[in-house]
């Protein structure tokens, strides 16, 4: 199994770079004196589609050769990344088929129907996810683009932190939230090749823990049926992101419910920003673990801002 | 009557300059297809206390004498000038006494005692605030800082589109809310001061539509009780606000309800960024005269991000 460098990184970001925005990275007075550290936030929910998913998108787009363009693309996905792959699709004139849950939140759908892909809907699971999908592969010829599972598609989401680490020096830390593993495998791929002396964490819902069960047992260990208001870390790590974490992250830390759903309003009140549950599991990592963050400098990959406004958890 | 000049401006900037946030430009490819013309939204969301207000409280508070800095500010306010002005008074030092209706929304109340201003609530009319206000007056010896009948105040507001235009070039419009009309006032001195060429209109809701009754009569005509979700913009014109705009402004346009807060949601759900319903407001000005704007490149002043997160209007 290749696992991604440091350079596949950088030729990454030089490919997919006319194609996304380069996103702020705003910081807050106020939340660095509440958690007594030096918070850095890397914006991707200001990110074409609303989320760090368009970059991994992109860069996979990009590297498809002209038969397999003209054949298309299909993924499933919760639904930042199907939203991310209809538009690199689009923008590249390549046919997107998505497969959804049903139970995808409203807002998601209507993104990636305003892209102008092909969607199928499937019950919420991976194994009906799968079937749908390989069933469109079968009948299109069309390529997958797994959200995470696959070597372009991680090594976009680490120029992210490419971008971070940048303009940002002597970072202490690097947190990025882990659901599928493709964040924080191009997260701390691209952090490590900077410099071994960041530390790289993943931030993760304690009620769909399974990189943290994976990461401390040795042993890939999937969730089954995870239930968290972080909508957009359900998934389970696979075989590729579960080694370039292992090789490459020096912790997995968990974050309740509550804690998850009080950063998320904290971070709405008070930088006045709109961002996904799953996009506060970094800061309540940072709540929930002050002594250990005490004093120091962190970046936060705030991974997206798609929210149902509809149904808000607070 | 004194009205403020450019040069009034200018000074306000260089003076608070070293206290304020230079809050960014952002733009919107999306709602920039969706409206037909270019936008430039200045975001005053970021400010701190999460408002432009903070500038002119800043500006009003440097220009103390000693003396008057001994026996503290006073002010009455719906909720972002009280804010501004507890904050600004106490990074200078100084006692602030705030005057708030008792149905200010609870994020506001809890802003300014956060601030260590002390707070005295009163019935939410005109004469109940300004009643108690000068009681405090009286009793303190403090100097009233008005959230918008003040000269300096206003030449602080000004600086928010001071900025805007010195990294936008070539606006057809500027647009700004207008309720006492502070922001407004100090909005169209600075634009007619860098180019009598730029269009500068006040957006105003129909339900508290007093500067439009009034800029269309050339009559000063306060509001009497308005209703409208837009809550940083009940209050009326000044008699000093009024010659200003009169003079400066060359348009008033309102906007429904349904307009504020559908526009409120958008900017939210596409932007990523929380705004007030009064900032809405300007969105909503573009959103209901679209053949107006077509085409068009303009400014808006977002005046502030204070929401209360339990009481949404969606």
């Amino acid at each position: 199994m290749q696992l991604p460098a440091f350079s596949d990184i950088q030729a990454a970001h030089q490919r997919i770079r006319p194609f996304i925005h380069r996103t702020p990275v705003m910081t807050s007075r106020l939340l660095n004196e509440l958690f007594g550290c030096e918070l850095y936030f890397k914006c991707e929910n200001f990110q074409k589609v609303g989320a760090f998913k368009f970059r991994g998108a992109t860069n996979a787009v990009l590297q498809l050769d002209e038969v397999h363009k003209k054949r298309g693309v299909v993924t499933h996905s919760s639904g930042n990344h199907a939203a991310a792959l209809a538009l690199a699709a689009r923008m590249n004139g390549i046919k997107a088929f998505i497969v959804m849950p049903e139970n995808a939140p409203a807002v998601k759908k209507e993104a990636v129907a305003g892209y102008g892909a092909e969607i199928t809907f499937c019950k919420p699971t991976l194994s009906a996810r799968e079937e749908t999908c390989r069933s469109i592969m079968e009948r299109e010829g069309a390529t997958l683009i797994h959200p995470y599972d696959n070597f372009n598609v991680i090594c976009g989401q680490g120029t992210a932190a490419f971008e971070l680490l940048e303009e940002t020096e002597a970072l202490d830390f690097v947190i990025a939230p882990v659901g599928g593993g493709g964040l924080l495998s191009g997260t701390s791929t691209c952090a490590k090749g900077i410099s071994k002396a960041i530390r790289v964490i993943g931030a993760e819902p304690v009620n769909a823990n399974d990189a943290w069960k994976s990461f401390k047992s040795g042993i890939l260990t999937p969730s089954v049926n995870p239930l968290t208001v972080a909508d957009g870390l359900l998934t389970s790590l696979s075989e590729l992101t579960f080694s370039i974490i292992k090789k490459n992250a020096d912790d997995i830390l968990t974050a309740t419910e509550e804690s998850i759903i009080s950063c998320m309003r904290l971070v709405w009140e008070r930088m006045k920003i709109i961002i996904e549950p799953s996009s506060a599991t970094v800061l309540a990592i940072i709540s929930g673990n002050r002594e250990y963050f005490s004093g120091k400098k962190a970046g936060l990959i705030i991974s997206g801002g798609n929210v149902d406004l509809g149904k808000l958890p607070f």
